[in-house]
This record gives structure tokens, sequence and C-alpha cells, in this order.
């Protein structure tokens, strides 16, 4: 099942001639979901080939302009394109206020609903779940109330080992049973344990989306295992500090959450204008985390299946 | 004295994965003002290398998205930046309640004032002047209350031939009283005409901005004799029965506003997505209207001094 992660955009807040603002997308099993909404987002959707009708919800980290001034051209040109289905959007307040102000004066006659859900930024709590999916709210350290996302990709359902079938001549109804976790009792009365005759087909996932925030052990602790981590860096080590008091990370910060979460790969960005090299700034963290790559704009992270 | 314009965004308001929505800077005497400011218009400057801290003035034809939603990213942008002088926004209503919002919400401590100027779009007067310019509203024909603006150069002033202060002996005071158009009486007692010793050092210029507009003859009587006029082209010929309901012109309807309006030069733009080939439309205007041209995003159209 894919499970993938799109970079749309990067940069912090300052405008560059090429970089975009906060913006990726999560692909789970073909059901994407936007994770912030830097200006332009529209359009980086569409340079990447991603239809923005396909978006099942809008995450939104914090209510600054480059995490958030791209949603609302999308929800306008989504209402052109005739979407019907209505889009859930995850923020903290005071979105709803001003999603409101946003119909009000610009999507008056939207021929679909746009539902704002509160994210609570001080709360640890599931904020979104469907069959395949848990989005979990982590609370941040930043200038303004943020939170980052957690997404963790529910256990698959157990397979059954066609051998097994065979050998012990189950019918459909025992199958099912079987797939449900439930012991099975043959004919003879011999009953087969579950786990002899089914198999977890791969580990579920998840991956942490950590921007924007000053270094948090506890935000590292509430992600630990994640498969792939995007922890903000806006500042190199030698800038350090600029980087706490404004709410923001260095290279050995983001480094240090992936090593405290036991992350398998960390990916870096939100970097400030003033860096032109972002391998120098990669090369800071892979001196604390090895398993660490620039998340480049346009670039898509996979989240391979592990037996 | 520089006079031109420079293409930042031509599409209309469906997105593609090249073309950016309506924005455009003049250039008069490197004083800058935008004229629309869609989506990413705040990257659109900086790619051009035009700081967006040089910026006069704002004017916004109408408050659809796709005309407006860069201003927002853009006044963030300028307090980032430091800007400490006012802008002036020149827009129709409710604009003043919407950047109320914005920086209710996102900018409340911006370091310089956002001033909104109402543009009474059913008046045809002068919203703006300085020492070398006036800016004139021309109502619009679209779905929503709409404004053209129609810049015109302010009559520079006299230069006196340097050959005739020689020939009369003119003293300074003389030299300025003749700058001011007055005629000069010598020591002998006769008097010189002005027209004499002065000379226009070239004719006054003008630009027409017409977006977003069904066609409108009054409209294009109000810039008649301009240098330089662009109008939307949302539509081909052939698609005409989209176009006035819509609000919008065809091309024969731009180059027929051209021809009315006595214009030097024409540029469209505003194309619908449809199209592909904008040559096809330049060359429909050329059959009415020869010296067309596309207003292609990047180009800068100069009007040139005339004598």
């Amino acid at each position: 099942m894919a499970f993938s992660v799109t970079i749309l955009g990067n940069s912090s807040a300052k405008p560059t001639p090429t970089a975009h603002p906060s913006a990726q997308v999560v692909n789970l099993n073909e059901q994407y979901y936007l994770l912030d909404a830097g200006e332009g987002v529209q359009q980086q959707l569409i340079r990447r080939g991603i239809n923005p009708l396909r978006l099942r919800a809008v995450f939104i980290s914090h209510l600054h302009g480059d995490h958030c001034f791209g949603l609302f051209p999308l929800i306008s040109t989504l209402g052109l394109m005739g979407k019907r289905t209505p889009l859930d959007v995850y923020a903290p307040a005071p979105m709803g206020e001003i999603l409101d102000y946003h119909l009000r004066y610009f999507d008056s006659e939207l021929p679909y609903e746009v539902k704002w859900h509160e994210v609570r930024t001080t709360e640890h709590r599931i904020v979104m779940e469907n069959n395949t999916l848990e989005v979990w709210s982590i609370p941040l350290r930043h200038r303004v109330p943020a939170a980052g996302y957690h997404f963790r990709e529910k256990q698959p359902e157990r397979n059954v080992d066609k051998f097994k079938i065979e050998k012990y001549g189950l019918k459909i109804a025992q199958i099912v049973a079987a797939k449900r976790g439930e012991d099975i009792t043959l004919e003879s009365g011999e009953v087969v344990p579950n786990d002899e005759l089914t198999y977890i087909p791969y580990k579920a996932r998840s991956y942490a989306y950590l921007s924007d925030t000053a270094y948090s052990a506890k935000a590292a602790e509430r992600v630990a295992g994640v498969d792939l981590l995007y922890h903000e860096t806006t500042y190199s080590a030698a800038d350090e500090q600029w980087a706490g008091g404004r709410g923001h990370s260095t290279t050995t910060e983001a480094a240090k959450a992936a090593t405290k979460a036991g992350a398998k790969r960390l990916i870096i960005g939100h970097f400030s204008s003033r860096y032109k090299d972002f391998e120098a700034l990669r090369d800071e963290c892979r001196e604390i985390f090895p398993n660490t790559d620039v998340a480049a704009e346009g670039e898509t992270f996979i989240i391979e299946e592990e037996r």
C-alpha cells in the first residue's frame, strides 16, 4: 500500500525567486492529505501532477501566513473545479473565523462545504481517523499556538497463509474468522491457534511533521519509533542564538529530536533564506543522525513496507 | 523618463502549472505601482528583480481572488522586510473590511500602515495624483464591481532652448519664468513670446488597464488616445457566447475597444485556461487592430517618449 510524502514547499517566511513556503502532500493508499498550505500550493499541486480534487483533508500547523495563505486560493479553485464533497480543514483557532470571513467575501456560493475541525495545540490526541489511518496532534513550541501531525497507519489486517488453508481445509467462514484473529476449531475438534494460520503482511508505518518548533524532547517522545520524521531546521548550528527565542530549531536540534524519537529517517526543511547550501545543513545533521536528507521541493519520500 | 509595464501574471482564475494570475507593475520614473495582485505576486516581483519595498501603491481592479489573493502575503512580507512608509491600496469596497480582518489575524504588529482608498467603480475620476502622474478609475462591466485604471503622465515641464538663452542673454530668473510658460520682457522692453523660447521635451504618455470587463464602448472612450492599452481577452471570437454574460471579452471585442479608443498599441491577456495558443488569439485581434501583442508573463512593454 502506497505511503509517501511529496514536498511542495520548504522555505521559511521570506520569499525567494524559486522556493515555495511550507506545504507537503501525504499519500496513503492513494488518499491525499495536505500538510500546511503556503502561498502557491494549488499551483505546486498541479505541477506535481496531483489533482487538488483528490485531497481528503488539509492539516494546518499554525496560523502564520507562510503555512496557510495558499489555503484560501485553493478553496476558491476547488469551487471552480466543481468540488461537491466537504473539505475537512484541521487547524488551530481562530481558523474557523478566518474561514468564515474568507467565505463571506470571496466564496459565498461555494458548491461544497468547508468543515473546520479545531486542533488544540496543547493536546496530544487523535484529530482524524479513518479505516487506514490515525492522525495525532503533537504540541509544538513556537511563537504562536502550533501543532505537529503524526500520521499513523493502522495495523493492516492479518493475511491467512494459503498453504495452511489447504493443509487444514479451511472454509470461507473460517478464513474470515482467522483474518479477524480468531483461533479456528477443526471438525476434529482440534484448535489451530491463529498465529499458526495468519501473519501480518507488513508493519504499520508512520510519518511525523514537526514544523514550526523550537527543540521539544516531549514532541520527539510522542513520535517514538516514527519511520520518517520531518523536523524544521530553520538555522545552522552556528546560528543557534536565533533559533530557540524565535520558536525555531537548528540542524543539531533536529538531529537530536530524530535520535530521541528513534526515527528511522530524518528529512529537514524550512531553512532560513540566509542559507543557500542546504547540503551543508544536512551534513551538520548527519554528524549526529546519519540518515538525514533535505526535504527538497518536488521530492517524494516513500515509506516502504517492512515485514 | 522611464514609463513601462511589466507583466507578472496574465492567466484567468483557473491555475495552470506555469502561468500566474493577474498582476502587473507600472514603472514611471522608477516609481513602481502594482496593478492587481494575484496569488504569487510577491515571488513574481522578486523573479523580475523588483524589490517589493519599491512599490508606491497597489491598485486592485475587483475583489475576485485571482486579482487580489497575492496582496495579503505581500503585506506580510513587506512587514518582514521592515517597511516603514505607508502602503496605499486603491480598491473597491469592501477591501477595507478585508484588510482589517487580514491585519487582525495575520499582521497585528505590522511596522507600517496599510492605507485603503476606496475606488468607486461607477465613477470616472482621479483616484491618485502626484507630481508626475494621475491615475483615473474607469468603470468596467464585470460580474462584481470592477474598475480599470488609466495612468496618465502629467505634461512634462517645458525646456528652455539653450540657443535662445544665449541669443537673448536670459538671466536665471527669466529662464525659470520661461519654464513656467511666461513670456519674457527683455531690457529693451521687447517681449519674447514663450513658445519662441521653450519647447515640450516630449508628449505626456498614458497606459490603461481594463480587466476584467465585457466590451464597454464607454470605457474605450474614456481612455481615448491611450499609448498602450491592456484589455482582457478571456475568450476567442468563436467562444463569444461565454464572454458577455460572464463579464469578459473576446479577441474581437478587445480589438474593437482599442480601435474605438484610438490606442497606439494593444496588449491582451487574462486568457481562459482552455487556450494554449496565445498567438492565435493575438492574430484574431490583429485582423482588426494590427498593433496587438500578447501580454506575456515576464515581458516589459516600454512606452517611448515622443516629440
